[in-house]
């Protein structure tokens, strides 16, 4: 099966080496970005193009992986394939597709890549949309090639599993920044937080439901130490609303 | 050198346990609880009481372990130790010990602690204060013989050290929480966020600095994301509030 990359950034390089490894072809990469499509093909071996013309015309599968807003831009620039083209966003519909492609569909992994770090892809969950059976069982053939959890998801579920990953991703991500700011504060580094970090979410993991071990200050309607935190805190500064917000509603979650 | 504990929760089994591995002679547990000071007395192989009047006169270091609410309590009904009396709180400061000890500090580690969990000791932070340059060097000692990262921190400092933990800690877990809400909304189980809660984790750690990794629509500025996702989310729900003000906090913070 030969496969197409358009789009050359993190998902796009985890998820092409995850593919060759499994023995796929791949066949191309394109990026409007000349060095991110140069990086990429000499990561794979495999020629790149930056001009979306040349785009080979016989691939079976496409993985369009640019940033959502671009998708749209994209798919109507691209060539009408017959390959099954499939795109790797969390919120956008299948619908984008409009009525431009026979074949096409939505191949998304729940995951944070960066380029710098290793991916054990077997352990990423990849959700599956499709237009057809067909295709849906194709790209099912395809992921499980790579990984052990692979589920179907509607564009209206891949949307909620998106949102679940900005709060259990990029805002917890942000959390460990404002912890970062407030241990520079006390005058020590972020290397302190690191064991404390790494167990949070081990715990969590280990758990399999994270309500169970909720713990501080506000679990505990712990008002005096909240107080105090929030009297060291500026009020009117993001760490102050923050730290209401949240407070209050584990308060009130543990107590309804 | 002979140690009492007062308090059998979570952080006095894992110190207690940690001492005792590296040659410390724990004496005796105190708790008010039965079951608990039971527990960690059949762990330790050492005596319990429930009597607070019945706690060893002649021990050289004593761990007031217990929550944040009850150490003044616990500190008026103790006889006048002429040991090292030390308790082990974030946010509580050096001052509850007031005038009744000669020998007082505070042992605090930054970690979150539950019974069922291994912690490796050596590998949490310790911060240390006391009433003296002696009490100090002692705490010195005993902290250094579990831990390699020892430190010392003013009663300030050390709120500001447990407030980043409120933050990178109990709100992380709360997110996770989250997190788990809206993917069980989405047909899904928690097992699906393991990979992704595990990896955001180690990305941070790794990268030295949380700031550097931000990633999402909201450092983004995909709006429409951003939008979609609220219109999801019930309006005035904790869940919409949360992730507006983390949105706005997080592109203001990069805007500036």
């Amino acid at each position: 099966m030969k496969i197409v990359f358009i789009g050359a950034g993190n998902l796009s390089t985890h998820l092409s080496k995850a593919l060759q490894n499994a023995g796929f072809e791949i066949v191309q990469i394109y990026s409007r970005t000349k060095s991110s499509a140069k990086q990429l093909s000499e990561i794979l071996q495999v020629p790149y193009t930056t001009d979306i013309e040349n785009i080979k015309y016989d691939a079976s599968l496409y993985f369009v992986s640019v940033s959502d807003d671009a998708i749209k831009d994209v798919l109507e620039s691209l060539k009408q394939f017959e390959g099954l083209v499939v795109h790797t966003a969390g919120s956008v519909s299948i619908d984008v597709f409009s009525t431009k492609f026979k074949n096409f569909g939505v191949f998304y992994p729940l995951q944070t890549f960066s380029k710098q770090r290793q991916i054990d892809f077997s352990n990423v969950p990849v959700f599956l949309e499709a237009n057809s059976q067909e295709n849906l069982q194709n790209l099912l053939t395809v992921a499980k090639s790579i990984s052990y959890k692979v589920y179907t998801a509607s564009s209206e579920e891949r949307m909620k599993l998106h949102l679940s990953a900005v709060f259990g991703c990029n805002f917890v991500n942000y959390l460990y920044q404002l912890s970062t700011q407030i241990v520079n504060q006390a005058g020590f580094d972020f290397d302190v937080l690191s064991p404390l970090i790494y167990e949070t979410a081990q715990k969590a993991i280990s758990s399999g439901n994270p309500k169970k071990i909720q713990t501080g200050p506000a679990v505990r309607k712990d008002y005096k130490v909240i107080q105090k935190h929030l009297d060291y805190l500026s009020s009117e500064s993001d760490l102050h609303k923050i730290y209401s917000l949240m407070s209050e509603s584990i308060i009130n979650q543990f107590t309804n």
